[in-house]
């Protein structure tokens, strides 16, 4: 473990200059500051002090809304707190942009406001921090990401597995065959995972895999409209997608071509959104327990905390069976506007 | 929540006989008494007061040593008393037998004894008790086993696949190329998940998957007398084992044919035993931190009490390199007696 003396001895400055920067004394320079904080996050510094004080523990938010209940990030706020707070520790959540993450290091801005460790909801594979995740020494639990091999990163989420088999089960107990995958484009870590599941799910069912059944794109309504009728010609009769907004979107595109849900086509979301039971019709999907969620990222901290060092912790998935999966239609299974 | 009227009403028997057989009365036969746990647990009644009275966990071992400290087990079950012991739990080590499993269902001896739940060990697929696993609703965490779907059991395990690719990639930086493995049969959930990461492993690096270059058999030395030549006349510079105590028997093995380690094979084993540090040469390993599995199967347990259903915790693997791994031969990589 580093000393204040490492940290001079590195720098060239007078330990009690080195105790100033950490302390947030005002009286040596800005930049003699954020020199000393990079240096002892560099060199795996620990602020005993700060830490003996308080125990501060943030959940750091970006591309996620919290606020409202029935906003998706909320219930996993809500479920981290529900643990974290009668164990004594205070909690901060923050939002976090990525100009924010160019601008100051993840250790840095740990360390400057004293958090012992971190829950981090909603980065992408392209966020800064996400590089310096591979070699920071914080217990840091990132939710439906991975970083490899780093013992102080643990993974939380849902498993996309164990999901994607129950709907490819219940499909195919209501007789469905060709099952069809939409999804977002596979430049993140999660999206990856649902897809690998939906490959796996249909290999363990012996059901035919097959490119021409799944539709990769950035843009929801875009890739609805495009892959809707391109899956329903090659035959398909029910759709996994990789979230509920995807077949949420898909509702209301069928709605407009006069494609009946489920008498139709089939479809199935992921995530169980507080509004997939208001649709119409009400969606079948793959349930993420959100409090769950919540809970398990501080039973991960603890763990990595306590120098267990997990890489993951995998949630139960659950299937939701509301109303938008039926029998296969009759006959081929393909479009049929002429009801 | 079932409840005690509910086991009168199902067994036509009165509130208070249910109560003897439940609060272990002497003045009821055995077979009433048997009658009435076995549909309590089918029922999934919770004896409260038994609850209430005192924290209790068990650790349910089987075909594992763990009363010395070089015994696989033993740092496992230390771990685990390490977390759960300050937290005011009694924990309980129980030797069981595939016998005394057929004799006493599961839910039947926890409620008996008054555990809360479980933490089990060593268990293969062809137990008793798997079955009950599917539907019992006590929380019960498996080290190195997978129950699907029952959201009141969780899996605690080292990474394989993480283990692997570790070892994969050393050797592949040594010079390696054709990399075999040596295995039990693939009837144990982790032997499955080993052989799996040991060919997702070899398609991540680009390298020639081959079952020729793979020995799966049930007896550790007939095996490895077996496969050991097989694999080297395949080009096999390299193997992988299962568990080390397949490397150590194939360094026995090389001993005996004048095969030099690592000068002409190299091993890596799985598990890091203590007495790897002692084998002529010493076994590069992937690592299990006995210690850290303890320890997550505590935290396991926590989320189950606390009805957070996780289904996984995998620990993170590590590879510690000593002798037994080494450039790869000159030449083919053929087996070379002519030292």
């Amino acid at each position: 473990m580093a000393t204040i003396n490492d940290i001079a001895a590195k720098l060239g400055i007078s330990k009690s200059t080195v105790s100033k920067g950490l302390n947030n004394a005002t009286d040596i320079s800005e930049e003699m500051r954020k020199k000393i904080l990079e240096t002892a996050v560099e060199l795996g510094y620990v602020n005993k002090r700060l830490q003996k004080k308080e125990k501060k523990l943030c959940i750091l938010v970006e591309n996620m809304e919290y606020s409202t209940p029935n906003q998706f990030g909320h219930d996993i706020v809500l479920g981290f707190k529900q643990m974290a707070e009668p164990d004594g520790w205070t909690v901060d959540i923050i939002p976090i942009t990525i100009n924010f993450q160019k601008l100051t290091p993840y250790g840095v801005f740990m360390m400057q406001n004293g958090y012992q460790a971190s829950y981090i909801l909603g980065l992408s594979l392209l966020d800064p921090w996400m590089q310096e995740f591979r070699i920071t020494k914080i217990p840091t639990v990132l939710y439906d990401n991975y970083i490899k091999e780093n013992p102080y990163i643990a993974s939380v989420g849902c498993d996309s597995q164990e999901g994607f088999e129950l709907a490819v089960r219940h499909l195919m107990n209501l007789g469905h065959k060709k099952i069809g995958l939409i999804s977002g484009p596979l430049d993140s870590y999660i999206l990856k995972a649902r897809y690998n599941a939906y490959i796996n799910a249909l290999y363990k069912y012996g059901l035919e895999v097959n490119e021409n059944y799944i539709g990769l794109g950035y843009y929801i309504s875009e890739s609805t409209r495009k892959y809707i009728p391109k899956l329903l010609e090659q035959g398909v009769t029910a759709i996994l997608f990789s979230h509920d907004v995807r077949a949420i979107s898909a509702i209301t595109e069928c709605d407009d071509r006069n494609i009946r849900i489920p008498e139709d086509l089939s479809i199935i979301g992921f995530d169980d959104l507080p509004m997939t039971t208001y649709t119409a019709p009400p969606l079948t999907t793959i349930r993420q327990d959100r409090i769950a969620l919540g809970k398990c990222g501080f039973y991960a901290l603890s763990c990595l905390l306590n120098h267990v060092a997990i890489g993951s912790i995998l949630l139960r998935a659950t299937l939701v069976v509301r109303d938008s999966t039926g029998p296969t239609p009759n006959g081929s299974g393909r479009m049929r506007t002429e009801t």
